[in-house]
């Protein structure tokens, strides 16, 4: 059976979306049946004339979703009655904790959520900071840069220049200099409790080349790599796939991080996950579901990439040690400066397996030849003398003060505003209630206020909820309590 | 017609170069015989089993040899008798020009010529410098590093480490710094009769980065890119191209440079070629051969992608302009740091046409996120302040006495090897003549003198003249002496 009276338009737009959806319709209405076998990717891509990829993914979505089942070797089909969601699966979001130093949360107001459907182009999350300086910006993403420290990093540079030999200003292995793979490494295993040996370090200029470097990895060793991420995640990260050619499958996240029973259910391959502090929602993968992703990836034999990107900062106790610990074979932990020292560094890392980071290390060779190699060296001498411990502790009580200092305001401000996430890292998520996220952003930013809605960063859901996501990591605490009195003004008073 | 009776095997390595021979032994049989029309690509690919673009790649290389002719909206066939050569393009090679400094070369030996067919593997041109440090270094591809100014640089980091605002170090654009980027124009324009305006400058990690990144380009643009490039080339270039997906189609160089003639009969989108300084021959493309070649461009709607890789070195007059500012429409040059200050920096730049431009920035946004804030200030620095330039002014008095010395000592010691090319850039090309290269490269290698031969920069010859590609900026001139004395024991006496 191919002839499923599917219609695609492609001026619609994505067409595997638009499959996917036909094919939801056509099983809810009982137009398909439960336990009908679906035709072969291929048949049905020749049939529509579109590329086998657009099934594949549409197919995968719907598996994930619970309306198709597939199993090895066998064919699709509709799954059974009792498996078939009723309504498209709704945005998941953790439960609301109490916010540390601040008192609980009033209730959540019950008026009709705002319309918060998705605009056609998203904000760059990795370029949160356009051109334009805001009186107040608490848009996320960027540490405190005026606390970079300065004289150091020139101090060191020099010091480096002046000890080089010549030949290290040459072509540089482009997998790192031996020096800052080894400090990494030695960095990795004492704060994150990594399995890392400075073999399976591979210097990138960041999480993102990390992520397009494993994306043309997963591209060779699989015909169609399944690549699936938390929804909501970072909308970069998303681009960065797609650039890649490879569409994201959304994972729900709640107030234990991923999904993984959800994830079972996917074809992935490959999962891009935040265990340490989930972006933007702020919760931390609970144990159980470190252990079950764990096992998730040693039977499929799958690929779990760890974006550790604010791992160093959490406020209330020491963080949990990264996945890459747990499972060394199946996990490649990556993570830079770009939130302890700078994002204009452009410093990252992977910890990988020894034959991905093989891989990384030819990606390199024939993308960018490596990192500036006295950068690299000035890092490696940060780290072995202490400098870079020293920053991040210091940075460590600025940001809880700045954090404590936000989350009090708001509670005071906006007491029906329940904010989502463990004490830690660089922003928290603010949910919106009923309020229409667009309009809040606009009217923020009349009065100054540069904040960040949280809809870029859903992948899946057809309506998000309504929220923003609040960095407060560059205004000391006096500033933050006048950027949130000008943001209370700008949000309806509640009764 | 699609009885072709062609046999491939995969073990045997890559599927195009077997079906291009095949079909080349079949028409040279006359089996497959003139105006015979072949299968379509589609069509021939299904019935060998193998992709497309194999298929594709093999009648591109042998339309471009003459075996076979394609015009627009007609089919591929095999061509008329007169057109068929007779046997496989013997490597083009230019003339010996008297070198410049030294007495004119001897003739030729008559002997016969050693076997000099290629490994399996390839070394990486990018990367000549191994981990072992050779006595003598005669190897391509890096300038003194010795002669970096230091501390210039260094105090040019503390100053600019001074004076940027605080969002300097947050995420930059990735196309570039504004002030790297309206430096490099200036520079350009003054020193490569370059049209450029900042706009249209994108900072890159170097010349490599610049060639995946078009080449990411050309597979947007066409569902199989077909790129044409200088044999003999950059090998490093070659691997860049193959890594992206594109095997480059071979175009032979002669004393005029690009043999543009060869070009016009390939179905190439875009061309990747050295005008100032053909690598490894030393040829400069002569200016007949720049108006033909950007006619092509024109005619065909196709990109010239110009590695401007040692343009700053010409030392017997003021180097010719750059293709670019002839046909700034068709041409994207590319440069880098690597040859005027050290590789290690891995700072790079293009000058593309505007919509170009824009995709070199949007590739960086969703690979790398751009280069090193701090380095990209420092360069322009360097270049606004005219420390650049003094740099380059001192660095080409030392290469062209370094030049001299070793033509001269090769000439005295080895009068019957022709040394290639102009007097510019960082290395000598010298004819092998009946001489088995790797014995040359393997008996230098044991006396402590490291040379690299020319096989790996051949991509289509079958059985490449052995030569030696000699780079003479790291070592002074007395040791030049030495080492070329070292060189002539190791090549059998001539009489």
């Amino acid at each position: 059976m191919t002839d499923l009276l599917l219609v695609l338009d492609r001026r619609r737009g994505h067409l595997a979306t638009q499959l996917a959806s036909e094919l939801r319709a056509a099983i809810r209405s009982g137009r398909l049946a439960p336990g009908l076998r679906l035709p072969a990717t291929r048949t049905l891509a020749r049939d529509l004339g579109v590329s086998r990829g657009v099934v594949v993914e549409a197919y995968d979505q719907l598996i994930a979703e619970g309306f198709l089942v597939a199993r090895q070797g066998d064919c699709t089909r509709v799954a059974s009655p009792g498996a078939v969601p009723a309504s498209p699966p709704a945005p998941v979001l953790p439960p609301v904790p109490v916010p540390q130093s601040a008192p609980a949360p009033h209730s959540r107001p019950t008026l009709q959520r705002a319309s918060n459907a998705r605009p056609s182009t998203r904000p760059d999350l990795f370029r949160p900071y356009g051109r334009e300086v805001p009186r107040y910006d608490l848009r996320p993403g960027t540490p405190d840069l005026a606390a970079f420290p300065r004289q150091r990093w020139a101090s060191l540079v020099r010091r480096v220049l002046n000890d080089l030999p010549a030949d290290a200003l040459g072509y540089p292995d482009p997998a790192g200099v031996p020096a800052l793979r080894a400090g990494l490494a030695a960095y990795l295993r004492r704060v994150r409790a990594a399995q890392a040996e400075a073999t399976q370090v591979v210097v990138l200029s960041g999480v993102a080349q990390g992520i397009a470097a494993l994306a043309s990895l997963l591209r060779r060793r699989h015909e169609l790599p399944v690549v699936a991420i938390e929804d909501p995640s970072s909308p970069g990260e998303h681009q960065v796939l797609r650039a890649a050619g490879i569409e994201p499958i959304g994972v729900p996240v709640d107030d234990e991080g991923l999904d993984v029973e959800y994830l079972n259910r996917t074809r992935a391959h490959a999962a891009l996950v935040t265990p340490a502090h989930q972006y933007p929602t702020g919760v931390v993968l609970s144990p159980r579901r470190r252990a079950a992703l764990v096992a998730w990836a040693r039977e499929r034999d799958a690929l779990i990439i760890e974006d550790d990107y604010d791992a160093e900062f959490r406020y209330d106790r020491e963080p949990v040690g990264c996945l890459q610990g747990l499972a060394p074979d199946h996990v490649v932990l990556l993570g830079s400066v770009s939130k302890s020292l700078a994002p204009g560094f452009r410093i990252g890392w992977a910890v990988a397996p020894a034959e991905v980071a093989a891989e990384l290390g030819a990606y390199r060779a024939v993308s960018d030849l490596g990192s500036p190699v006295l950068e690299q060296h000035t890092l490696a001498a940060m780290l072995s003398e202490g400098y870079f411990d020293r920053h991040v502790r210091t940075m460590r009580r600025t940001y809880r003060a700045r954090r404590d200092a936000l989350v009090g305001e708001l509670t005071t401000r906006l007491p029906w505003a329940p904010i989502r996430g463990v004490s830690a890292g660089l922003h928290v998520y603010v949910d919106l209630a009923d309020l229409s996220e667009d309009a809040v952003v606009s009217a923020a930013r009349e009065r100054g206020v540069a904040v960040e809605g949280g809809r870029s960063t859903w992948l899946a859901a057809d309506n998000p909820p309504p929220a923003l996501i609040l960095g407060y990591a560059r205004l000391p605490e006096r500033r933050i309590a006048e950027a949130v009195a000008l943001l209370a003004e700008v949000c309806p008073p509640r009764t």
